[in-house]
């Protein structure tokens, strides 16, 4: 399979822009993420794939439960900051402000969120998976549209 | 949780629209398909949630091996044909044309699809999630965007 041909055409998969965050005791992580999906109305489960040598992977392992933040339109600037390593400081991540909910880093930037607790890890490539229960779901009140991956200048997939 | 505002968040999750074929021997199944995502660059691997009730799932469950389709816009028409039960006739599978690529059917409708191996079933819902390989990709040609499934009327989550 020629690499090239292959990234031209994965890349044609559709993706959204989501911002995962966990805590676990003093320490919290967030990273944005976009390879995720529901994958069963009932119970209401996601899987979302997270890089294996990134911190949210490896606290998320400890902590078992998160939040997926699901972006609206326009806020692929805040996306960005999430892109790099995790900055916790007094009330903020990565210069975001949020708050606790159920022991849970909740930021205030995005207009829907829904709480989630891993049931199963799947491992068998450079991401891990997580087959997750949503156990929480909320929309802040701004009308939007979610920011879909290729309404940036990013691109995730290949 | 209220099932309505779950439904209401998760549905602004963004997904593209696929159609998934499998052979095995003389039997061949077809469906569309939303909740799908690459999951590793290397190797690289999707992961897609099927309905258990279905008849792709049931004998891709056998065959181990498919193809995905990706929609290019404009395509949605075609797409419905493959929301039903899957109809095999002479050539045809739903009424679309297709060819025998390596024992699996590949429709001639679609600007992209790539081969796939299943590695790993996941069973926790109401949909299983296969963990596959991806062993082949090819563009068909004509240049498009891909469709994704908010440009139709149609939603599947929540």
């Amino acid at each position: 399979m020629d690499p090239r041909q292959r990234k031209d055409v994965l890349r044609n998969i559709t993706y959204g822009l989501y911002v995962t965050t966990t805590a676990q005791g003093e320490a919290v992580a967030a990273a944005g993420v976009s390879w995720l999906s529901q994958c069963s109305f009932e119970p209401p489960l996601v899987m979302m794939a997270l890089r294996k040598d990134g911190a949210l992977c490896a606290l998320l392992r400890r902590s078992g439960r998160g939040v997926v933040h699901i972006l609206g339109e326009g806020q692929a600037a805040v996306a960005k900051s999430f892109f790099g390593p995790t900055k916790h400081e007094a009330g903020t991540i990565n210069g975001q402000p949020y708050k606790l909910e159920e022991g849970q880093p909740v930021l205030g930037a995005f207009p829907w969120y829904f709480h989630f607790e891993v049931r199963e890890w799947v491992d068998r490539g450079d991401h891990s998976i997580a087959v997750a229960a949503v156990t929480g779901a909320h929309a802040t009140g701004e009308a939007t549209n979610p920011l879909a991956l290729r309404d940036t200048s990013w691109s995730y997939g290949g």
